[in-house]
């Protein structure tokens, strides 16, 4: 079995919730690819106009019919659990019962995925075609839960670059046994900080970010925002890109950012299939880094986007919704993304006033209308001819029709020859 | 029948031109449904580069063959005379009669409707097919009109609002019995001021003008144009707006006002087909609001557009061309246009880091991951994501797709919880 | 033969390069339709990055086999003769003589055209497929050519008008015997000269040059470039403009110049196909007179355009691939761009507040309701409408759909009513 295939079985079964032990040992686990360091937030915490709330821990949960069977385990299946259940234990009646069962009509062969963070509650979530199972009058539930005074913990990790503009690269770790939504989420990233650990001279710093969705980010930007407004240059959420459906792509409130420009040059000229979409303000955390005070520029390069697919929030949204093939091609989807960005700038060249005898410095066949190194010559001639200090090499690119990262070598080639000048310092 | 028919029955008959009785006639009438003032400019009375032409008033007017049978009679159609014929009643010879007979070839079984109001002429409108019936050599002819020093006559109301920005209806009354182009102008226009009438505290004013076309607005405007321009926020010119036709927008010549995005806001979001005109500066009397020294905010929406239907300017646009349904479905159009414009404005929140707890407001449901309140939720994350002061309630709704007038209770509770700023006055 | 055939007959045997005798021969038969004068650059001169290089002449050229038979003929085709080929006169075995044969697989039939002006070669181009011809194992090869000091020749027209403001035509007068590529180019060129100087009252001044490519308008540029940047409002380069495809249109680089304004207002209402293209920086002179320093308002109206059909630059781009319909309608569609930019102007009016009563000045038909004279009520109420100031001729064709200089009536009209005021001069 690959890597990536064993880290995803090996964090499928862990109870994950936006506070307690699963977000933990979830963290632990990804810290063995990419080195991430733990930050806990105590319970009664505000920020903004949330607050930290008690960590939940659970250990065990069952409905028992009358002949002492489990007919519901949290051993089978963590979802059938109401997150954030306070703890219970006793005998009851069916109708009494009733009142704490969560079904979904809709998709009636799988656990539906519920919470209840902010009013407490206690409830199990069935399959629906299993309600006809409850044929006895009494039951006994036990859910062996604590909801306590404690923290809510995030993971965060770093490189450090030679510029100081940051890209922010965050994925959310609040989810029970889900596969699309959410844990191709922290793998791909995770895989994606390890990449990155491996290059030499990036020019952006990364911040990779794991946070329990919402009262993370929340947190997280009570803390940090400020300083994320002034550094950060383009970021991602991280979600919903496990599976193998084209590519769906919302853009940062601002949309044009250098955010999704790299994005759309990378889709775009990628012979893919995708779909791009504007901010909206429902979604993951890109609500809260795009909320108006912060606007950052945060996009979410996804798969099947949460709410558009009918196995999310359920228990079908599970391992084989999605691949490895899939989440590969996400990894390096963002890595070419973020190559792109590194490799974006604007030029500009002293030679102004006709093209520049491109022989003279080996960058032009000596024979002329032949049709080879045609489209090096056209990569060399774009270069050159749009080094006006406005059009960027993503600008460029587009008129090229290419993923930007492929004009590096031209681009290598022109600087060296003395016809574009380096970029100046930002 | 109902009341909009017997109106359209009662206005149906009566022979208006650009001046005389008949557009004080058809006035009165209105003025039952909502008040009309009658305003009179006098003949000789200079305007721009216009002039308040003699009135004009008809009684009779025939043609009788060799047999004294009336061939073509003004009481079986107003149509048949030439509008501002001058009087004449004598024998004359058939090609001299041939000289005043005017038809259209291309609806040979229509009466053509024609007029020569800056030249003096007379002339009868017949039936291109009829033209064989006149047999005979010598024919009498007689019209019994009047053409002497009088007034223009138009009418205006006016529903007062709270803030000191105008909305403008106009209405043209100058057309004999037609009915798309145009009595259901009219009575669109007079029904929408009716139940304006019943509304409580609208932000704008509303004028209402019934004008003969051309010449009314431009007597108007040489009297009020001044005043249009510095109050006037939206307007719109109500003509050929009775058939079953969907509705074609034209634009204000601006092309992006108040007027045009409220229509286009309604029109989108009505799973309606519909269609888009640029402006262009022939038609109605949007030529004049938007001649270049006004430049006004007034579009035209209508249904089967002047010019480009068969039946237009010909007695084919009768009674059985236009519904009573089409007409209450432009009633309620144009009224949800101005609902969206008075419910219209831009707002400012004062939780601009992360969103609001929505749920201690009691706008979101405790129970998290539910479809239930899903659309209600959007709406109220859409209003308090773009309180920047710069989206206003149309940019808004036409991200979410909705009409705009569909977001009034939203954005009370908003406004209610003190999650937006209530507008400052403007 | 029509004379614009026998042109075509008389400069398409000559062997042009970007230098020698060709060049001035055909400069010399151009003048007898159209007064060009030639100028001359002597070898060494320094252009930019660039260098005259030494003039080429040629009087012959084979290849004989080992029986002394020519197997490969100059006066069979000029286009034998790899371009600016040092002269040889030797024999050699077959393996030497292969390194100096080009051929073109994909065109197998074809003699390719190929250059080496910036590398002292010798070569002899051949059709593919007659490769196996070369059956000996000893050959005798023979180019009578010059490589020496001398000139690099251009051909300049010049067409004064009223104004102080410029339109540069340019072509190119530097390849062997091919049709589409490039003598349709002088061609179209020179006959829009002839009709040029036959009209009275131009506006604009008109220059013509007839260049080597490159080399050609660099030198050119580094003489003259700081004059055309101050003098020129729209430019074209003619090329590819013989045969009956379509035409293309590659904009200049700013894109939004007169030259791009008047070809596209031609083309988009003349009920043809055409395909529209950005700038881009291979290509033709466009390349250098768009080059960042001088940035013109220089496009190119073309057909099949160079690179993209499978007879460029092969022996196949021959009289056959053109026609004598497909040159005059490009030459006709040239003089509508030039009407159209010599017709375009802003205006204002004085009547900017409602609109002029038009049946006073003879603009209106005294009868109303008619559909007679509606198009040209249309266009006068346009001209009218738009004179602003601000949109132009063209953009006031554009919105009436038809071709600019369709409006010189109406407008010449308004203008002697008094209805438009004359432009200012500019």
């Amino acid at each position: 079995m690959s890597k990536i295939m064993n880290l995803l079985d090996r964090l499928f079964p862990i109870c994950r919730s936006i506070t307690g032990d699963g977000v933990r040992k979830t963290l632990d686990i990804l810290d063995e690819i990419a080195p991430i360091k733990q930050k806990e937030y105590p319970t009664g915490m505000g920020c903004f106009d949330w607050t930290i709330p008690k960590e939940w821990n659970i250990n065990d949960a069952y409905i028992k019919n009358s002949q002492g069977e489990k007919i519901v385990d949290f051993n089978e299946s963590n979802l059938h659990v109401l997150g954030y259940s306070t703890p219970v234990h006793k005998n009851l009646s069916k109708e009494e019962l009733m009142g704490h069962i969560y079904t979904n009509p809709e998709m009636p062969d799988a656990i539906p995925y519920l919470t209840s963070y902010y009013e407490e509650r206690w409830g199990f979530c069935v399959e629906h075609n299993r309600l006809e199972e409850f044929e006895d009058d009494q039951y006994e539930v036990s859910i062996d839960s604590t909801l306590e005074d404690g923290y809510l913990t995030i993971g965060e990790g770093y490189i450090e670059g030679t510029s100081d503009k940051e890209i922010l690269l965050s994925t959310y770790i609040c989810h029970p046994s889900m596969a699309n939504n959410e844990l191709s989420g922290p793998i791909v990233q995770t895989y994606l900080y390890k990449y990155l650990l491996e290059k030499e001279d990036l020019k952006y710093n990364y911040r990779f970010l794991y946070l329990p969705e919402t009262i993370g980010s929340i947190a997280y930007l009570s803390k940090n925002g400020e300083q994320l407004k002034e550094k950060l240059v383009a970021g991602y959420v991280i979600t919903c890109i496990g599976d193998d459906a084209p590519f769906t792509y919302k853009k940062s409130r601002r949309g044009d950012t250098l955010a999704d420009r790299a994005v759309l040059n990378v889709l775009e000229n990628s012979n893919r299939d995708y779909e791009v979409l504007d901010w909206f303000p429902t979604g993951s955390d890109e609500r809260q880094y795009c909320s108006l005070g912060f606007n950052l520029p945060v996009g979410s390069l996804m798969r099947s986007m949460y709410g558009t697919y009918d196995e999310y929030h359920t228990s079908l949204d599970n391992k084989d919704f999605i691949s490895e093939s899939a989440l590969k091609e996400s990894i390096k989807t963002y890595l070419d993304v973020i190559e792109t960005m590194e490799l974006n700038d604007t030029y500009t060249t002293d030679h102004k006033f006709c093209e520049p005898k491109l022989d003279k410095y080996g960058l032009y066949p000596t024979l002329g209308s032949q049709k080879e190194n045609e489209d090096r010559v056209k990569e060399i001639m774009h270069l050159w001819a749009y080094a006006d200090g406005e059009n960027d090499i993503i600008d460029i690119a587009n008129k090229l029709g290419v993923v930007a990262n492929e004009l590096d070598e031209a681009l290598d080639k022109l600087i060296n020859s003395g016809l574009l000048n380096p970029p100046s310092d930002k």
